[in-house]
């Protein structure tokens, strides 16, 4: 039985050894390995780790030797001696698991001072302030990081020291004699929580450390946090580290640098650095840092070491890189190597880029690229650079993302004025929208309102249209009567300018500048990559002609979901909607029905001939019908006004009718009522009203020549029996259409997957359907039994923030139970019923994680609304490309 | 390769040949093979049926034969002849599959009639009216039954011919002349309809009719109800039997008879017959019928035979049997026999008296009982005989069992009054029941409302008291103002009687005479043969100190479900928990809940003492909070109309504040927002309280030497991390309560599962449950997507009269979609979890076929109201005997 191996010297490991090393440990020793100049230092392993748990006190006893070794090691290499007076090494100590982990320690930083080593490095630096500084850091750091004094306590400290020189004394103001008193009071302050005085061994300081990075593993938050992102418990590794300062005088610096400009993608090096400093005094922002080309008259030799490391890292990492280093008496080191940050638009260009160059492939190239950020490429974003964010006013829900401002107006029918006169600024502000409201949204740049969720009305048809909507910010309140709202003192009234971020959710006044967005020529060849490797098909959700001129402009295959309420909530059709609902006999109605058929026909004609060639799925009605009329609340109010102020007989009857009405059809839960095929089942006519519209639609079309490829879908099904009862009536009454033309026309006949029991039941199902569509939004608010607008508004930040929840199942698809149900819905429609075609059609179809859920899962395609087609695509594309690296 | 046998006289099947002589041969062939006298006759068998659809002409060429021999069979043993003018073998033809199945052809009598035989069968009887209303009624069955004539074509000739007659006229009325007449007229229906003449060769009319039997299994509904009801498609069997006639004269008769009394159940043979009749005139009532005893005299031989017969047939079939007889020329024929139908009463006393007499066993005793109708047993019933049907008033739903009478009075607070006066015999009968009028279903007898479902407020609470209520009675326009209600034009007055049913959901004018509930003690019997058999737990579903005597009264062995919102409603705390819910500050919801904790404790107190021994499941608090707020539209109303006629600023403004809150805390789908656990999380306090009150009152009982069994139960649990999030809190006070009383408890934290994702990840969940309970009604919403409320009263109606559902899933258990959930959760639950106590306390833990999936898919226990208590009892038995038996 060979001993374990506990410890690595940074030039024993790789890249590779992360389950050994942790990510931190095999990122130093592989650029030890490329030859770099990294402060050396060795790696206590992850196995360290889960043996200490078991003897704590003996597993360290066991590896103190072999930890004095490579001390020693690092003494030989650096010429300085551990515990020394003068010369001493001082090192850092940091933990580093095999995945990046919140809640456990973090660093510490010029380990081994102690009250004679801080006197050598003051002497050998020739900068008591730096030596002192120096040690009353690392006091702080070990008291709060190593032994759990509450920094707050070391704050207050500092802070009355600083008081006393005045209002705006910064740490840097303190002097040498300041400082020294402050470590006076820290070490007082640390007997006193501790019990023992501040340990002047450093190796003390160094096994303390080491526990406490080990003891880090198995707090509580460490612990639920593993738990809930499923990480093993495979301990952490320790690093410990030479420390090198560019502070210690005019021939030292400290810098970062991206291989390429991270804010455009260019292909030009890009960074800052500054003489005599420390990575914080770059920060603390009282020195203007110089750009990474000056460094070529002040250190031309490091200067030209630094371009080929970075080239190299660059080559040797496959992707641009940002560096952190350190110039300590002339000599370079690299601290840190890691991918650079980059804002969407660089993200692009440098993968593309980088292809072209041939330092990567295609493969790579889509990888690099987060799709999460590639969608804000279609929206004006605001221009954090330039933006004045005391301007905040409110935070929302971002409902439809895109930032836009204009004047506050209060009424739809307002705005449709301004309209008139040419003013297009305007954001339509409402405590929430109702259909009456679409003809403002339509004339609005954007809407902002005061309740309502990601689901509500504003919010759906928001997002139909692209436009940017902020909802259910509710700290703002509306007073409509007096055209204003007020968020705690301040008021904005009618045509006040204010900001509205969609893709953040937040409000702000006045005007904030704004980025126009761009399509570049790489994002377009992107794409182009993407769209050869992905396997699954890319539809969008697209409800009008303007959504599908814009599914095809950004690359849609067809349209997974067409959704007619839409339609009906058109302002010029809606009245003669709510008279086919009012309607007391089948003829009134179905006269009223009548009126609508062409109007949808119209629709359904426009949007089959821009699709061409392309299929277009049509979801049949689905909203329960109260939303077409009038809020009960709102006619009672009236009606008991009416009354009380002796209004006209005629109206008061008139409410009253409508009030029962209303009543008659209003339910204690919308969203489990009578909605969907439910809604087909009792109210027939309207189904076979839609069914008309659309084959009539696409035989005109096809009779002109023009390819309509139509899928019906049914909404809602939980039992097959509702599918073959709506199915095989609208089936006949389609034959019918297209035997008046004269003509063959193909078509599917589908329905949704979006109630538990349809999966549960898929078998069956999938016997009476051509193709599934999974409805994700409806089915994961039934498998979690939460309705979205009840949720998002009241707990699931309350879930996020307690973390009982990782994320909002209605952003990311919940894998675990709605995927469950998925997969098996898969397996057994897919079994009973080999042709099914499978695809999904909630708001997931256009979310980057969910997206490779479904190809994993074996969909046929996503859809999603036009503006995340090319999230779509491009994680579409990951997803392809992950599967490989799987299967290799 | 044998030749298959297509044909079985009924001297060479029995009992056991259901799958190839269908049901209905299987038995005439087995009432054969016991000697009794049956006419006889032959089968053909399923297996033809499905040759019959390859080839039907071919198939029919080849069995002609075959047939024919058999027909000449029957000539030989009945002395008469197919298709002779006289003494002609007249035949019946029926369907019989193995299963019972509506939509199939029914029966075809006296075939083998024509112009010819018809003469024949006059002289024969010496009864032309007898022969020719024969005919007539032959052509008609077959024109419609066999060629598919419309009834109503036939009756229309019947009815002018009865009109000319004058107003009243009966088919009796009718003469020689006029069935003449009328088959004249039938026939020249029959060829108008058919084209052809109606076939006077008996030979043709037996060939088509046998066909029209084949045909019948594959009509449009036969196939729909085959597919719904997962019948496979094993065809149907024909069955060939000569015709015997009761009304050939004064020697002959016919009559039904049971072997005991289907009314009490006493062990006395009870029948009725009439000399020279057939059945339909027992039916027709123009003759009364005379009782069986009387047959001593007029046929002495035949009684005895009769009762000797009877005899055997009970013993043989080891049930109580209804016998159909004939008597032709002083020859008893039984016709059929079949388990008779009973009352309640009657299938109790039955089954315990005949495992008494040694006829059955104890497990057959409990197999002849339905569970679905013993509950009846145990609340007032309509004297269905005395009452007068026609004081019908309105359908409403069955919201809790059981018929009462009482005056009508509107609000809670008169009742309370009139009780105070002594006046008991009260309905309250409301527009719908909130909380504050909990007070008056408490003095009432029981309730009525206009809307609202079975799990509306008024439903649940008078389930909970055991009280009669109809709800949704949507027909009934309630006028509270005016103190009446009406129902279409008549008027129902404050102080008037009503009856309402709440087994049935119906509602009487008047009082209707009631039957007394009585629990004999065959019914007690019978349920302690149950108890000995049944493997499944019974629990009960109690709220209360009085529903926890209930439930042990009915035999529960613990409680499975306490829930604790019922609590909160009481009208003196409901002010208390109306000052929590709007708390400004949490001091103020503090000193709220410390008020409302020494309630909560008294009422725990009083059932765990009751329960002294057996495990109670107590529910944390679960409905949304706004259910014990005042309705907003009340409010907002009373708002308006301060404001209008300038009321008090200062109520103004109180109104203002609570429509705020109330706004603040409603919701679009309550079903589905923040309630169950999501209430624990984000009011921690509420539930701390209810845990304090609940380990006080234990630790108290237990300080007195009872033993209190505390199960604590978190509702609406759809992530394990909900489940550890409020757990791991209330354990840890749990303990505190405990140590602070310095003794030990046992108590167990569990949790529903009525989430479709916690049953999806139950497996996770098991891990930090000590045991599952099934909370099959919201389980079944949210599985199918529907809200009961909303369903029951707007679609489901529609469902099951349409056949796209086959039963209320709120009613009866769902086992394809919501129970493979279940069957998933178990499995996940037990394999993490192998100590898991599994149990169901939804609605359907008392209903049978659910209890009896509880069974099969291994719970430990249901838990019911405790009314049903009893029908769970005996279903877990009968359970237990099925499992048995397939074991076999």
């Amino acid at each position: 039985m060979s001993e374990k191996k506990y410890i690595y010297t940074f030039k024993e490991g790789n890249k590779d050894m992360k389950n050994i090393l942790g990510g931190k440990g095999a990122n130093l020793a592989e650029m030890t390995k490329l030859g770099l100049a990294i402060p050396q230092g060795f790696t206590i392993t992850c196995q360290a780790c889960l043996d200490y748990f078991k003897d704590p006190v003996g597993f360290i006893e066991k590896i103190r030797t072999n930890i004095m070794d490579n001390i020693k090691g690092m003494e030989v290499e650096s010429g300085k001696t551990f515990g020394a007076d003068k010369n001493a090494l001082l090192i850092s100590i940091r933990s580093g698991a095999p995945m990046s982990m919140p809640g456990m320690m973090d660093t510490v930083l010029n380990l081994g001072l102690n009250d004679k080593a801080v006197v050598g490095l003051a002497e050998e630096t020739q900068n008591e302030r730096f030596a002192q500084d120096a040690y009353r850091r690392f006091i702080q750091m070990f008291g709060d990081v190593v032994m759990g004094v509450k920094l707050e306590h070391f704050e207050r400290i500092l802070d009355a020291h600083k008081k006393v020189k005045g209002e705006n004394t910064q740490d840097t103001d303190l002097t040498i004699d300041d400082l020294k008193k402050i470590i006076e009071e820290y070490k007082i302050l640390y007997k006193k929580e501790i019990g023992n005085d501040f340990p002047q061994k450093p190796i003390d300081q160094l096994f303390f450390a080491i526990r406490a990075v080990f003891d880090s593993w198995n707090t509580r938050r460490a612990v639920t946090y593993r738990k809930m992102n499923k990480i093993p418990d495979f301990g952490t590794a320790v690093n410990v580290q030479l420390m090198v300062f560019g502070n210690k005088g005019w021939d030292s610096g400290t810098g970062v640098a991206f291989t390429r400009d991270p804010s455009t993608g260019e292909k030009k090096k890009f960074g800052e650095y500054l003489s005599n400093a420390q990575g914080e005094d770059v920060v603390a922002g009282i020195r203007t840092p110089k750009k990474i080309e000056e460094m070529k008259d002040e250190f031309p030799n490091i200067y030209k070491e630094l371009m080929e490391t970075m080239e190299n890292l660059e080559k040797h990492y496959r992707d641009m890189q940002d560096i952190e280093f350190t110039i300590e008496n002339r000599k370079l080191y690299i601290l840190q190597t890691r991918n650079g940050k980059r804002t969407p638009q660089a993200s692009v260009k440098i993968a593309v880029d980088r292809f072209k160059e041939g330092l990567i492939t295609k493969e790579e190239a889509i990888m690099s690229v987060d799709p999460n950020i590639v969608s804000n490429l279609l929206f004006e974003s605001i221009d954090e650079k330039k933006a004045d964010f005391s301007k905040f006013l409110a935070q929302g829900l971002n409902a439809s993302p895109g930032a836009v401002f204009g004047k506050v107006i209060f009424e739809a029918d307002d705005i449709v004025e301004l309209e008139k006169e040419g003013d297009l600024d305007i954001i339509l502000v409402r405590p929430q929208t109702k259909p009456d409201d679409v003809h403002g949204l339509f004339a609005a740049k954007g809407v902002l309102t005061q309740f309502g969720g990601k689901t509500s009305h504003a919010a759906v048809v928001a997002r139909g249209m692209g436009k940017p909507a902020v909802v259910g910010a509710q700290i703002i309140e509306i007073d409509v009567d007096n055209k204003k709202f007020t968020v705690k003192d301040k008021v904005i009234k009618e045509g006040d300018f204010i900001t509205i971020d969609g893709t953040t959710g937040k409000v702000f006044e006045g005007k904030m500048p704004l980025i126009e967005p761009e399509l570049t020529s790489e994002f377009q060849e992107l794409l182009s990559y993407a769209d050869e490797i992905r396997k699954i098909g890319v539809r969008a959700n697209a409800d009008t002609p303007e959504d599908a001129r814009k599914a095809i402009e950004f690359g849609a295959q067809g349209i997974g979901l067409c959704r007619t309420e839409h339609m009906f909530m058109d302002v010029f059709r809606l009245p003669t909607v709510q008279k086919m609902i009012l309607a007391k006999t089948d003829e009134e109605r179905q006269e009223a029905l009548d009126k609508i058929l062409p109007m949808q026909k119209g629709d359904f004609y426009q949007i089959f001939k821009i699709m061409a060639g392309k299929p277009v799925t049509i979801r049949l009605l689905d909203p329960p019908l109260h939303e077409f009329l009038p809020e009960l609340e709102t006619i009672l109010l009236e009606h008991q006004e009416l009354k009380l102020t002796n209004g006209p007989k005629e109206e008061i009857k008139d409410r009253e009718k409508l009030i029962a009405k209303i009543r008659s059809i209003s339910e204690e839960n919308p969203m489990l009522g009578l909605r969907g095929c439910r809604l087909g089942i009792t109210w027939p006519q309207i189904n076979e009203m839609q069914i008309k519209a659309i084959f009539q639609a696409a035989c005109d079309l096809k009779k002109e020549g023009v390819d309509a490829r139509v899928e019906v879908m049914i909404p809602l099904i939980g039992m097959v029996s509702e599918l073959t009862h709506v199915k095989n009536d609208l089936v006949k009454i389609a034959k019918e259409v297209i035997d008046s033309y004269n003509i063959e026309l193909d078509y599917l006949f589908g329905t949704m997957i979006e109630v538990p029991r349809a999966a549960l039941t898929a078998g069956e199902i999938a016997k009476e359907a051509e193709f599934f569509s999974f409805g994700t939004n409806d089915l994961t608010q039934m498998t979690y039994g939460f309705s979205r607008d009840d949720a998002e508004g009241k707990f699931i930040p309350i879930y996020l923030q307690e973390e009982i929840m990782k994320e909002n199942p209605f952003e990311i698809l919940d894998q675990e139970g709605v995927g469950k149900l998925m997969k098996m819905a898969i397996e057994l429609g897919r079994k009973a019923n080999p042709n099914l075609k499978l695809g999904i059609c909630g708001e997931h179809g256009g979310e980057p994680s969910s997206v490779i859920f479904a190809h994993d899962i074996g969909l046929d395609y996503v859809s999603c609304s036009p503006f995340r087609i090319p999230v779509a695509r491009l994680a579409a594309a990951q997803a392809a490309i992950l599967e490989k690296k799987k299967s290799m």
